[in-house]
């Protein structure tokens, strides 16, 4: 249980992408260089078959092999220090299988979505589901994954957080994918007893807002913009770090114009993961597009695109 | 695509329990007992791996091998005349492989709720999406399956129908679980250029309010209360048809409040389709338990529903 | 409290119009003509200051003199048979001086919404709220007005009427303007201890859906389209009494079509108010724009909207 | 208009309450000591008549009282240097008067909800109503008061901004009374072009992310908290500025833990105003209760309250 006690990431974690051929299959070709384009942008840490991942649009067998490509490249270049696996599925047989394999290949820690169709309306619930998703593998570090713009789970964290405290002895944290501040100071403070640092391991997901949440006591960010403005970001966890807050700020506003650029033709799109995938070829890292059901831009769209994307400062990133 | 032209279905549709044992692996052992419960209850249509019948619980295997075991007894029985299998999945490549499947078993329709993660802000990626699935099999009668309370998509299905009508030949209506006539009655008037009758086949989702559904417009209701109550839907069914409408309320009602009650304490068990599996063995036909991430109630609960069941009428089905 | 036992509204109630002058004061001169057109369309029944009315629009003074021109004219013709004054305001005292006011100008009945700025989120603080209105004029009867989706409280409202049923006792109904049946049947059946027919009176708000509404038990209905389109209405109500609800159907389908029309350019102008009174002009009956906030339609506009309303059917009103 | 090209709020404005007698009138011998209270604790900046104020619970009249009242106390003492009234009402006729009112009397500036009843479900008709009751004083500084939770108007203010920066000369600021940062940051960079800054005056109004406001741009705070834990608040604005932001968290954290104490009371009293003023005479300062519809808490509610009040640190404002 040591592994629990003390793992904590802090800084930049990616919300990978999931490479694909132009017609929507898996490219396991791509990962060495997505890789290294990571680790040379100073990102060691990932968060894998998350939204970003498109992990929900993954088949079983599709999910596990990312998994061992992420391994696989991760031993053979050193420069994965933390690699966290989602394994919230639609059915827990499939969750299940998703934990023993994330443990048999050797995932540092595993993170699940609340049920997707089933949805709580009790902590009870949640905690329950929590628990028997986590007990799957009592020795892997487990983070809860809090998007309820997406899942439409709105309970609140800090007090999952002290009930789950009580029945899960894997809990490590929340990747914490919501605006609301003030749950999120609440669970910066909840006693977590199966810790050295007696605290749990927030990490905040909107990126928009990253040095909000981390001035509210977050330790690290998982993003997706990292995937394309890494720098930025960087420079926005630096700053605040130091206190040079109003630095940051402008920094800040670079990403959350760029955002919302991105959400406007993500909606178009089916979601956002589809405008972000598409930026990435513009970065030199094409990751090919978005599988069905979304669908990626057309070339007018790219067009467009493309110029509202450099209107809203892409050239600074 | 005759097939298409004339699908209709009509009156009681039961939304198929899946049997469990009581450690939660499907019980196909069941079936056929189930099977002839519902045909001595007048109801030979059924809505196969929906909602009640916890189909996004269950594995790809399981799901396919519930499909096979429903047209095995239905072959055998002669008492299941109409077969919808709901093919909505987590993933695309899942959701294709349940169409063939459905198909290559001799399902007579398939029906599937929206993209379940990504979902749809617009008509358009709706009907595309929906399109796909529909194309994969475009000789099986297609249904939507609207669900907003569970899915959280709210766009209004007239503009659905009106849009998909152009896109998707296969179309024959939608299992409209809403509470929203204002749509419903919208949806009855669409035309339908595909269909000998130009109109689309709305089957009405909402059991406590099934005859205000009917009077609107929708030809047929979808419930899972037609399992243990089929009398009691029957009866107002009969009366709202023939404009006995005041006397169907006092039904209507009795199922309104078996509702309230089941309701309370599906909140409490995860979903209500484990407080209404619950009440199987009451009437004599033991379904099992749900399966996990819901939970059965403890006896106590059991103790206090059961009075709340009577207390509410539960002796007038 | 005779009154109170036996106060009964059946069949059509019209949501009245406020009539204005082009530059959006009150037009007392329009009232005889207005109240005339009413009752030659079989309108004996209104709901006066309330939504239609922009009852929140106008100044203390005004409501007050709205509500007397009404009996005024209602006493001189003698057609207004029931007159339910909506008094909610967005302070308590101004809402006690309209009770007061209008049960010395000898009103029918009064309704209030729930409070518009500190809204209740328990039963407890909403019945409180009530009865503090009811109770500063106790011998006259009190309907709750419910409007969940201008007001946003959400609150059950058959367990409202049960809490209320013991702290309310001159509390005779629901003005129920939701489109939740299932709420609407438990209402319907609620013991109501002061009442001859020991049933609240439940008065249906939503036009497009309104024979539905009867069906699941409300006894008449409040619209604002009965304004302008009473025959069609009166077809529904007449036909759906007599059982013959798919003739009722058709005449549904038409004020539903209508209405489509009307919120489209509703939420242009502001709100539904104002692009329903731009119609009045158009059966001759003109009662002026919308006061601000709400601004009339343009001349543009007006063109568009008379062409959608012709393709909706308005020849047939 | 110099005014409004340099008006502008920063640090700390209390959200002032209404200070009210035993029975709910209001006590305008109150008004004396409060403002030295307020002043004795470094507050010398107020905002009157808002949700905090229950400007919404008082008549015209009460609410003009209470402007004068405070300007009376301000020049008296010479303790305020700055004062906005909000104006917002039910009709546009006593929001007018009440920026009359405003003006004649030598507010410093008005504020305003958006429309509460007829609802804006587009930018133009909110830029339209804030035009309005801008321009019937046009030299005094107008701030557009977002209230999303209480008012249920979502609308983006970023956009808000760009609209109404060509439409309202005596535009300022916005006080900023939702959680979404991203719409924050948005708004401090719009341009202001008739402002010196080029900037428009942002002031956040969550106490319990007070500085995550501060960080992403807000320039001052408008708080009830503020009135009885005003050094907390200090510390954390002070610390926040010199970038010691770890430090401030622990004040920020005192500050959530009393919110969630105030706000559960709140829901069973109304609303937290009148949690929040049955605080005032724990600290020596009594201000009465709120008025009906609110109500105060009991003896044994309000027992418990200060007893979960402790247990959040409440020795330690």
């Amino acid at each position: 249980m040591d592994q629990i006690k003390t793992f904590q990431m802090e800084g930049m974690i990616a919300a990978t992408f999931t490479p694909m051929t132009p017609d929507g299959e898996v490219d396991y070709d791509k990962y060495d260089k997505y890789c290294q384009h990571l680790a040379d942008n100073g990102i060691h840490q990932i968060y894998v078959n998350g939204t970003t991942g498109e992990g929900f649009s993954l088949t079983l067998e599709e999910r596990e092999k990312v998994v061992e490509k992420w391994i696989e490249v991760g031993k053979k270049t050193g420069r994965i220090t933390k690699m966290v696996v989602q394994v919230g599925a639609l059915n827990m047989h499939d969750t299940i299988a998703l934990v023993d394999h994330a443990l048999s290949v050797g995932a540092d820690a595993i993170a699940t979505v609340p049920p997707l169709f089933f949805k709580p309306k009790t902590l009870d619930y949640l905690v329950k589901y929590c628990k028997e998703v986590a007990n799957a593998a009592p020795n892997i570090p487990f983070y809860f994954y809090h998007l309820p713009s997406v899942v439409g789970v709105e309970l609140n964290n800090e007090d999952f957080l002290k009930a789950a405290s009580k029945e899960i002895p894997s809990l490590v944290g929340i990747k914490f994918s919501s605006k609301d501040l003030v749950d999120l100071i609440g669970c910066v403070h909840v006693n977590a007893p199966n810790r050295d640092s007696k605290r749990y391991n927030m990490l905040f997901g909107c990126d928009e807002m990253v040095m909000s949440g981390m001035v509210m006591g977050a330790q690290g960010g998982v993003g997706s913009t990292y995937n394309f403005l890494p720098k930025v970001i960087q420079r926005i966890m630096d700053k605040t770090k130091k206190g040079e807050t109003a630095d940051a700020l402008a920094d800040q506003y670079l990403v959350q114009k760029a955002c919302r650029v991105m959400y406007k033709y993500g909606d178009l799109l089916g979601n956002n993961v589809s405008s972000l995938k598409a930026i990435m070829p513009l970065i030199g890292m094409d990751l090919g597009p978005a599988r069905s059901p979304l669908r990626p831009p057309t070339a007018e769209e790219l067009e467009s695109y493309k110029k509202e994307l450099l209107e809203a400062g892409m050239d600074k990133w």
